[in-house]
């Protein structure tokens, strides 16, 4: 047995105690009311690097919740890796589909159990457990800088700010990122590329009030069922979004792009049965993979309107609303997609109702080279931990962050995420198995002991 | 000046004080927490029957919510008359949007506001000061019976039942109800029809969880634009109703009918402003009067579905709700409809998707002949005390039970209703105008001395 793996084996019950800490922590970074939480939750982190041996650690406030931000520098002539992770959490909501209290972790079947066990406090910690044996064997073989965020749920939208008044600080040749998912623990794979996210919220205004249905009803446009066909009209009978210009700036894969894709293990009835559905969905003429990895989409994440209460009651709403999102690939840009798709929400509303659209958040879409001497470190590392040489993979999620980041400080961020599709991130019941924790902080250990810039 | 007019000057103060303990009791018939408010009210209603020289007035028990019941026997060999009001009201929400407390009334501009000012508190109780003053001058000539409910913004679930099982009790010859508008102060109305409503809920089931919008996006149906395209679909570009069969029981007008309804004065730019809409919308080939009297039509009452929260979520929830009602006209049956509902929403589902419709309750549309005794009476009652002939129309809303009682006692209701469209019964805001209130109590009255069965 390696020296990491024994040493990850005689301190693992230490090591899920320290992450549990961080996990009972509600830090829901979309709910104004969890502000000190998000704080508790910086200090917490602050504390483990400190444990960890950081010779730097410390919560900076920025306009929206805090950063923590640590590093070791062991040589400034060595090559320096920024481990960029976020400890704010998904809403837990609808609370009544949990097993057990989000914010009270537990152990079940092998996983971690609790909001955030995974999405991305358990991934962060990984990086934090594996410097913690680097720098107490000695092994450390490049400087390693921490940027914790607690916006990440919300769209980052004050780091951005914040890295470019500390450019000089976040100074590095590498940015390496856990916060997404393998395709299965017997084929280990690396996100090369991730979509971007374009995330509107709509609002539709008819009558000045809610009116009676009776006196009303079939003389007056209702603004839900303005909303609905308005809807209905964003996507058409190919499953092709229907906004105008929409697809102008989507690159199209080569023929061999997407047969490399195609390697990727899937099975997909197995996926079917994972979610519970008779049949998949989506544009025609690409896979289910490749809908969700190289073609953009749009969803509408809310809608509300009228009398949701219980029992019934006979209005017609002044008002009926919707939170849409629209996934990016390579070469869309969220705010040309934002401004698109505004001008065709307005556009497309009866002359019976008005609309708003406010645009909440977004990223630009990324992609990493396989080429690039980071992949190679990450895909030797895991080969070593797994056995098994990872498939390149896109990554349907969006971390618009990091596209930022890249754009600041003109590194590629690499993504080697330990997450499974079982874990069910931003859903009730959130896990993250113990095997997959330990191998994260092997295979972590293994890029920084190989990495050399 | 009359020796009815005089009384009301006299006592309108009193009057006034007396509806206010009853405004202030918040019987929200929807919200189970109201329970012990219902109780509270309908013993209030029973003292002010009392007060009023009933010679009987109790609170009964139903499934439900409670009936209370009273009456004044003059003389058995005289006919009777039912008079039928409701004490529940509709909830408040949205709250933000009233200028004053619901439940704390107060008089602005000549108008009483507040929850149930109007619908139905106001209008019920001008019955019991007008049997007042007819018992203190001798002057009633006829038996009158009170019937009061608190479960009309429901549905009248338990009345139904509990008027079956009250027959005897509750026999008349006629059925008076102040529970709808009249077109304007100046242009009173009789409605001698209502509609009826088919109401129901509609659940539509994706994935067995909520997903992230990233991992699955574009590859996953998601419930919330199925349930849009669903009911999108549900109305086509000539405002028709699409679900099979809906216009199969429907009667056509005759022209000369649609030129009588026609007479009633109409302002559409008025009417539009009123609400602030610039255009109205409904089925081609119909005025906005016969839209929303002689028409059927559709709403979505309420939608809800995914993260309806402050700030963001990017999740593909699990499920989608919306509430669906039908507005029905004379020969349409609510139960026909609501199957004929379910049968076509669960066709028009996507495979993707499963699809659960619940009934919620409805209420058969009705008539009421214009060569009618009854109708005769309050046409002379209105005429005297407002100077002008009434017009009869036809009332879009439902009062479901009256189609019920019609059944159960084999009677005709008439309603004479004093609220006008600026009352917004339904919505924030609601009020009762003091003159219509007063002039209504003149009505009710006149009505009492001229009805000879």
């Amino acid at each position: 047995m390696s020296h990491i793996t024994s040493y990850i084996q005689e301190n693992l019950n230490r090591f899920l105690d320290e992450l549990f800490v961080i996990l009972r922590t509600p830090s829901v970074s979309s709910i104004p009311a969890h502000s000190p939480d998000m704080l508790n939750c910086a200090k917490q982190l602050v504390q483990a690097l400190n444990f960890a041996g950081a010779d730097f650690a410390e919560v900076f406030p920025t306009a929206g919740h805090p950063v923590v931000f640590g590093k070791k520098m062991i040589d400034p002539s060595l090559p320096t890796v920024l481990v960029y992770g976020h400890y704010d959490v998904q809403p837990i909501d609808p609370r009544n589909l949990w097993d057990s209290d989000p914010f009270e972790p537990e152990i079940r079947n092998g996983a971690i159990y609790g909001r955030g066990a995974n999405d991305d406090k358990g991934q962060l910690f990984m990086h934090i457990k594996a410097l913690e044996y680097l720098l107490r064997h000695n092994k450390l073989s490049c400087n390693v800088k921490f940027l914790l965020e607690g916006e990440e749920e919300i769209g980052s939208e004050s780091l951005k700010a914040w890295a470019e008044n500390h450019k000089d600080m976040l100074k590095c040749d590498a940015i390496l990122v856990s916060d997404t998912t393998m395709l299965d623990e017997k084929v280990p794979s690396i996100n090369c590329g991730m979509r971007g996210l374009a995330y509107l919220e709509v609002e539709v205004t008819g009558p000045n009030k809610d009116l009676h249905s009776g006196h009303y009803g079939g003389a007056v446009a209702n603004p839900i069922n303005e909303l609905c066909a308005m809807i209905a009209s964003l996507i058409d009978s190919n499953g092709k979004i229907t906004v105008e210009g929409f697809y102008d700036d989507v690159l199209d894969l080569s023929v061999e792009e997407r047969a490399m894709l195609a390697r990727a293990p899937f099975e997909i009835e197995h996926y079917k049965k994972s979610i519970d559905i008779n049949e998949v969905k989506g544009e025609v003429g690409y896979s289910t993979l490749e809908r969700t990895g190289i073609r953009p989409c749009l969803d509408v994440n809310g809608i509300w309107g009228g009398f949701i209460g219980e029992g019934s009651k006979t209005v017609i709403p002044s008002q009926a609303f919707a939170k849409i999102s629209m996934r990016l690939v390579p070469n869309q840009n969220h705010k040309k997609i934002a401004a698109l798709f505004e001008k065709h929400f307005i556009k497309i509303a009866s002359p019976c109702v008005t609309v708003k659209v406010k645009p909440h958040h977004g990223g630009q879409p990324f992609l990493t080279p396989i080429s690039s001497e980071m992949y190679k470190t990450a895909s030797n590392a895991i080969q070593e931990v797994y056995g098994i040489e990872p498939v390149p993979t896109r990554g349907g999620g969006s971390i618009p962050i990091l596209a930022d980041l890249q754009d600041i400080l003109g590194v590629n961020p690499l993504l080697m995420g330990f997450g499974l599709e079982r874990d069910t991130i931003h859903s009730p019941n959130e896990s993250f198995l113990i095997s997959q924790f330990t191998k994260g902080i092997e295979a972590i250990v293994k890029f920084f002991e190989g990495y050399s810039g």
